[in-house]
């Protein structure tokens, strides 16, 4: 029996990076294991800033999809659904939208920001300032007492839990006060250093194959200082390194590592080797993700069952929300 | 076959009076025979400015819609109820949120004016700015091109016309543009001579029985020149003489106006011939009405059949927004 339930959404970008994998992907993975999951690809979000672009919408959901359950999430362990399939979002959404009161979402730190950022594309929209209540709707309709997230989304959080609260005290105590959950996960750079990222062009996709693999590992930034095969590295401002510390399970690095301070090892070598080190940790992902690709249904069928199981419980929400209104 | 498409709502404000009858009801009732009519007790409107008070919002749908079919709308020839039962709404409503620039909500004329005028009752919620999105979708989601309003929701009838165009333009023409409907109907006063309105405690019910009516038309403000019987009266200022007008269908009413500038009858009697008219006129209204209360569950089937029709339309709108949006 799981106690404590767990939401946690991702727009749907497509195919992930092997920065997601290793960031909030493999963190999700552990957690299937002890909480009662429910893990969104929250496409309504995704219009909140990318209204004017949905050709490749649902590719995108599936391409993403695909990538988590590659990487290990398991639909018998927890529920994956698309946030659309389950249109009770959108009632919860609306009735939480009238006791929202407007000064939370203008304050909201990462709204000017992002309005700033994203100029050019025409989100100074209603929805695009309701964001933070569609994310509370996500989390307070399954009752997710726990949220996985980065230091950046502190804010949503804590806006759920005041959203929570102010409904729990106008009406009755329906929703739990969600709390963040912070885990450790490693975080691999781009190729070049910066956060791995799809604007960055710095990234490796998890279904990119050994000759993409081989050749990203080529163009991957190294020490600078290093100049020929034999002076002393510095491994910890080296990028193969980095990706070393995340793929190396058997922690044969402590060795390498020496290798490269003592220039006994050359970068192209190095590189040769961490590249087959990622070719082997990925190819029984690339192996899943072959068989998903070649049984479309296998995929409708996960998100519709994963949709069947989050409408029964958000109902189940929304009966008691219904009722508590008087509505 | 009926081509056009009308819908209009009501708030669910619990018993409506004579004036409520007289103006939106008596037209609502023309405008069965002629179009394809969406009649709707906008339930989740209620919650923008009454989100605080919904102890009686059931009660209040239930009395409203009775005094609804009591006064002559026809469940067999027009589409009658409840908004927050057609959960479509709330998804429309989502998706139509994203296209919204914020800037047109907040220049709506009546949202700042509401704002001031409610000022006690904490509704600077995100919900009560989205108020015109709410009614855009109303509209938008049976597809209605006629929308009877009075000259005060123009201003919202054209935001439902600017939504539906961006919509049209940004994807691909789904909805109509919506037109507003001028109709004539008669302003019936209150018994003061203001505006008929609950909420200046100057109104006749509709269910409202014979002892009401005597006593509220005793309390009726005449001509205040008009000292003694035989005085001539001035039936142009006299809240006796609109009542008249509004509800003598025979139109005997010029043989009383003469009467009263000649002076020939007092406002005692004048008064006694208006509570009988208006009890005779709604004699068959109150019979309906207490045939409906006998039984509650003719209202509760005409709103589960009236809703089920509507999701059917709206399903359809529905899909071809998603088809449109790509999503």
């Amino acid at each position: 029996m799981k106690n404590d339930v767990v939401m946690s959404g991702m727009r749907p970008t497509g195919r992930l990076h092997m920065g997601n994998m290793m960031g909030a992907l493999t963190n999700w993975v552990k957690l299937q294991d002890d909480y009662d999951c429910f893990f969104v690809v929250v496409d309504w979000h995704a219009l909140t800033t990318g209204y004017q672009n949905t050709e490749d919408l649902k590719e995108n959901i599936r391409q993403m999809v695909i990538d988590w359950i590659s990487v290990g999430l398991d639909p018998k362990k927890c529920n994956i659904f698309v946030q659309s399939h389950v249109k009770q979002h959108a009632e919860l959404h609306l009735l939480l939208s009238m006791i929202t009161p407007l000064s939370w979402l203008e304050r909201c730190p990462t709204y000017k920001e992002q309005l700033k950022q994203l100029e050019s594309r025409e989100i100074n929209t209603y929805g695009f300032l309701g964001y933070p209540v569609l994310m509370a709707t996500d989390i307070l309709i399954y009752k997710a007492n726990k949220v996985p997230v980065g230091k950046d989304q502190e804010a949503h959080i804590e806006l759920s839990r005041e959203i929570s609260r102010r409904f729990n005290y106008i009406y009755k105590p329906v929703f739990p006060e969600p709390e963040a959950l912070y885990t450790e996960f490693k975080v691999l750079p781009g190729i070049d250093g910066r956060k791995m990222s799809k604007s960055y062009d710095n990234y490796i996709e998890i279904s990119a194959g050994p000759e993409v693999i081989k050749q990203k590992v080529k163009m991957m930034i190294t020490d600078p200082a290093r100049i020929r095969k034999n002076d002393p590295g510095h491994p910890d401002i080296c990028n193969v390194y980095a990706f070393y510390t995340a793929f190396d399970e058997q922690n044969n690095i402590q060795e390498l590592k020496e290798a490269c301070e003592k220039g006994q090892i050359g970068c192209v070598e190095c590189k040769k080797k961490l590249a087959n080190l990622i070719i082997n940790k990925m190819q029984p992902i690339h192996q899943k993700r072959k068989e998903l690709e070649q049984n479309p249904k296998t995929i409708d069928d996960i998100l519709d069952n994963g949709a069947k199981r989050a409408r029964l419980v958000a109902e189940k929400t929304l009966e008691e929300v219904r009722n508590a209104m008087k509505i």
